[in-house]
C-alpha cells in the first residue's frame, strides 16, 4: 500500500467512502464527481498503477464483481446502458494512478461523450500491424 | 453461437480477421474502423450479449488477456496510454451485441473523446444511493 495513494487509503478504509461492495480483493465506491448518479469505481485493494501492473488475482476476479455491480446498477437506476471504462496513462484520462474501473450508467439523452473519428487501414496494413503486435504478446 | 452474430462468426474463424491473439476462450482482432491504428477488440468465443450475461469462465480469464495485449500495444505502438472500454447497450455506444472489449491506444494530442461533465451529490445522497445499489448486489 502506497500511503500517499488516495485510492489505497479509500480501499483500506482510512478515508471514508460511500461503498456499494467490498470483499477481500476490492472495494467499490460511488464516484464523488459522477458522470451520472450511481457512477461507481471498483478499486482493487492491492495497489497497481494500471492494467499493465494489475496483479493476477485481482485480474481473475474483477469482471465477476463488475458484472454483479452492473446488474445492480441497471436494476436500481433503470439506466439504458453502462460503460465499463478503465484508463491507463494521463493521455487516456487516468487521473489517479491506482488501477480502477469506472461503471458509468448511461441514458439515451445523456451528456457523456465517448466517441472517436473512425480511421481506416490501407490494404494489408492491419494484418501487418497485427503480426507485429502478436509477436510481442507473451 | 448465434449464426447471425458477426462477432461469433469472426471469433469462430468463419469470417477472416486480422487477429493478434487467440486461445481457447478468446480471439483478439484489429478494429477495422480504429480510433487509432492498433485499436484492438477482444471477443470471447462464447456468445454473450453484454457484461450482464458474460459467462464466468470468460470473465475470469479476460483481464489477463487484456493485460498481455495492452503491454504489447504499448511496446509496439509507443502510445502514451490505453483505454479499456466495454459498452453495454445502445445508449452506451454498443453497436454489436456480442460482448467485446476495446483496447484503444491513446496519444497526447489525439482526437478520441472520453469525457463527461462532473456531477455532484447533495449531503448524504451518495451514501443513500450506495445503500440501495448494495442491497441489489448478490
Amino acid at each position: 500500500m502506497a500511503s500517499n495513494c488516495i485510492f489505497c487509503r479509500i480501499a483500506g478504509g482510512e478515508i471514508p467512502s460511500a461503498a456499494v461492495y467490498e470483499d477481500e480483493y476490492f472495494k467499490a465506491i460511488m464516484d464523488i464527481a459522477p458522470a451520472a448518479k450511481g457512477h461507481i469505481l471498483i478499486l482493487p485493494k492491492k495497489h497497481s498503477d494500471n492494467l499493465l501492473e494489475l496483479d493476477s488475482e485481482s485480474a481473475a476476479r474483477l469482471l465477476a464483481v463488475a458484472q454483479k455491480i452492473a446488474k445492480a446498477q441497471m436494476e436500481e437506476l433503470k439506466c439504458d446502458g453502462i460503460n465499463l471504462l478503465q484508463n491507463n496513462g494521463e493521455a487516456a484520462g487516468q487521473t489517479v494512478n491506482h488501477f480502477h474501473i469506472h461503471l458509468i450508467p448511461r441514458y439515451k439523452s445523456d451528456q457523456v461523450k465517448i466517441s472517436w473519428q473512425q480511421g481506416a487501414y490501407a490494404d494489408g496494413e492491419a494484418a501487418g500491424l497485427a503480426e507485429k503486435i502478436a509477436k510481442r504478446i507473451n
